[in-house]
């Protein structure tokens, strides 16, 4: 048991599809293209991926991990699905934001306690992980593509910074 | 002139204090409180710190470029006057959001062309600057912080998250 407290985890993942939409809804269309060279994501293809995550990794995970009496095998997380579909970015904001409702409806349905908070799946990479691991995971990984738009988004000014590059650590290659 | 197209500017500006009030408003305490170790700012102290941008250097920066028919030096940047203050958080989410939409209203009112865009200021460590490149950096401080909050958060499930650590850029020593 890693003392994750289910609330501060709900606040968290109940909040990042508003705070997408209102950082890219309306936004001009250079910001939504803007990545960091070839091979890399754009803010709209960081919304697809999370809404690929809603449909197929984190409570379909959650339920195999609550699901089984004995450990049973994630599938591969659906990393790269959204590279194939055009979507406009209005509609990706709302399905992300109707999908991650309706998970989090889920996830407050099934009231966990400590007792299933420590029960495990199997990682097809790293083997067995608990379910609040998973949870944390779910959280950090929103942050982590909030960090990843506000400095694709950065590097559109890379240069239009002049000097100043050097006081700005989100320009800092990584 | 770097072809900076202002709209683009104001679109991002804009933005940043309803980002940081739907991501934070009513967050738990300890997300609030969240840093990356002694001597690292927590969300308050970001807020803080781009209430301390509002009121003493970006406006009153871009006024010096268009005021003087001579190079002036800037005042440095003010960066830790807000770490005095005790202020709660929806205050400062509020005086933020405030004091930005003074500032672009500031900012619209100039009718800024290229030719203005292309004036220049003294800056105390690197010499001269161009109005584009600060209003630049100023688009891309805010995505450094809107970045670094999403980090410190991140921060917090370090460990929670277990192995899955692997796979989170975020958490990745910078």
């Amino acid at each position: 048991m890693s003392g994750l407290v289910l609330e501060e985890v709900l606040a968290v993942l109940s909040r990042t599809p508003r705070v997408l939409d209102v950082q890219l809804r309306g936004l001009p269309e250079p910001w939504l293209l803007a990545n960091e060279g070839e091979g890399t994501w754009n803010p709209r293809n960081v919304l697809g991926h999370l809404i690929d995550g809603e449909d197929h990794d984190w409570i379909p995970r959650a339920r195999i991990i609550l699901g089984s009496s004995n450990e049973r095998p994630f599938e591969p997380f659906h990393r790269f699905d959204h590279l194939a579909r055009q979507v406009a970015l209005p509609d990706l904001l709302d399905t992300f934001a109707e999908k991650r409702a309706a998970n989090l409806d889920t996830l407050r349905s099934w009231r966990l306690g400590p007792r299933e908070l420590a029960r495990t799946g199997e990682h097809p990479e790293f083997g067995l992980v608990t379910l609040d691991q998973l949870l944390a995971t779910w959280v950090t990984h929103d942050l982590d593509h909030l960090d990843q738009v506000a400095r694709v988004m950065a590097k559109r000014y890379d240069e239009a910074v002049g000097p100043w590059k050097a006081f700005l650590s989100i320009l800092k290659p990584r």
